[in-house]
């Protein structure tokens, strides 16, 4: 197959990348991106690096004129970036996602398409404390609405026989390398890398912040695991990913524990509320079900200390 | 007030324009429309008339630029026209909603925005046998997904201070005089108006098919007290209006009550399936609450007898 990964120079594209370029059966593997990579952070030797933006639909659609293709698209404006910047997050989100969606068709094939949603499709006021793949997308960020909005077309182009979508909604990943991105989530990523590399890291959100979070070894696992299914998709190709929920308090113990077990010095944490990033996280939810990522043998986190040994096996 | 009813030449549009047309508050009226009204069917003098394509942006933008505005956003591609032009209904439904969006937004003044979604936002093979405003939309028309993306981007437009927006889920609105209009419901209008007219009718539906309805005159009190809403609108601006939940069968006995009581000669009222428009409507909601409207004060029907009298009375 050949695969394409919008994004793909991003923390989970690259990690995708990784993934498939080990395997036999991808025949080329292409990483899309706006950007360059983060320092430290680089392709797999494989992949071929294409620069371009994902909000030109002609680029888009060069991009994905290929047979056998398999699409995971994952460009994306984050959070709190797409609060600074309306225009930006809708440009690239949603009018990048139909982009993305109109090329799979043009095509005439119908590829197969994993699209990466999120948790934060979830919020406001009327959010149940826990969230299922039942409960109604109230989004409280443009970020979360532009994605919810891709969801509702990636089900239609599917239903139209346009392309065979399958769309994940990702908890918090963890845990993220090199620098924060614009993610206001970027702090349950931070609370581990920042201490571990020596360090001293300050919360922006208080220490009973609880939110739900996966592994990007198993968000990784999943995405592909989607891309692969043969069977067991309905008309409705929205899951939630399974997801641990934690709160920073227990992330904190976490990373001492592991630290402590492998007699590693990390750097101090502290808390200083980032007022910005506490208004976006209070509207996620703090629980999340994943009924049909389980029905279908998608895999989860046990523990979040196995999270915290991954980081340190894959990056130091 | 400045009043702008896109779709304003529609069933709906001209019901609503009557109505306002009568208020000493309404300054202007301005029926926004890509195609004349059907014949028999004309707007009320007090109102202006524009014709233009709500999928121009500039038309749009020009047209919206007024003082002291309200807008009713009614233009749409309808389900069974949708389903026979995904791309058009991708045109107008969702291109044109958010030129209608942003066409609020550069006013700079947060005009107050109704927006005309609808029921079929709702279907699928999940869907409860009850739906309710926090039913997660899942909908099987390209008419439903493009109304249900609409319903995420005013609740961002009206979270980010850009505009004031209040959608009204619709459901199945009787009894359209006229041609039946492209929407796989027009048999629920078609089933009173062709006999009444003393023509025979076909039903395109079997006589057990349910369907949430409100009549006419119910949807438009609906729609202009919610664009009069002082209060009680939180960050979710989606409503499910008030409906009754009636049979075909139903329909056909309350017609033949309400004749028989009015001695009026009626056309034969026979059963042949139309297989695209049961498929559309098998997958809507057969029973729908609207537990937000009711509480903000929303009137409701009270049963078909009425709905069908309010007709005679209004076009007879």
């Amino acid at each position: 197959m050949n695969v394409v990964i919008t994004g793909g120079l991003g923390f989970i594209g690259l990690a995708l990348a990784r993934r498939l370029a080990a395997r036999d059966d991808v025949e080329t593997l292409t990483l899309f991106d706006a950007a360059p990579p983060e320092t430290g952070l680089s392709p797999p030797a494989a992949a071929e690096v294409v620069a371009g933006d994902v909000s030109d639909p002609a680029c888009v659609r060069t991009l994905l004129d290929r047979e056998d293709l398999v699409v995971f698209h994952l460009a994306s404006i984050v959070s709190a970036g797409g609060e600074r910047d309306f225009d930006l997050a809708v440009r690239v989100n949603l009018d990048g996602g139909r982009n993305v969606f109109e090329a799979c068709r043009a095509t005439g094939r119908v590829p197969r398409l994993v699209f990466a949603s999120t948790l934060a499709v979830f919020g406001g006021s009327g959010m149940p404390e826990t969230v299922s793949d039942t409960t109604r997308p109230t989004p409280q960020t443009t970020y979360g609405a532009t994605k919810a909005a891709c969801e509702l077309l990636i089900n239609d182009y599917t239903r139209k026989g346009f392309l065979d979508g399958r769309t994940a909604r990702l908890p918090t990943v963890v845990i993220r390398p090199g620098a924060p991105n614009a993610a206001a989530s970027g702090f349950a990523s931070a609370v581990f890398r920042e201490p571990l590399a020596g360090r001293s890291y300050d919360l922006p959100v208080p220490l009973d912040t609880r939110v739900p979070i996966i592994g990007v070894r198993t968000a990784v696992d999943c995405i592909i695991r989607l891309a692969e299914l043969e069977e067991g998709l309905g008309d409705d190709r929205v899951l939630n990913l399974p997801s641990l929920s934690v709160t920073v308090e227990e992330m904190v113990a976490s990373l001492r524990r592991v630290a402590e077990e492998r007699h590693l010095d990390i750097g101090p944490v502290g808390v200083r509320e980032d007022p910005g990033v506490v208004r976006i996280v209070r509207t996620w939810p703090r629980y999340a079900t994943a009924e049909g990522a389980l029905a279908l043998g998608l895999p989860r986190d046990l523990e979040l200390d196995q999270i915290v040994a991954d980081y340190l096996a894959d990056e130091f």
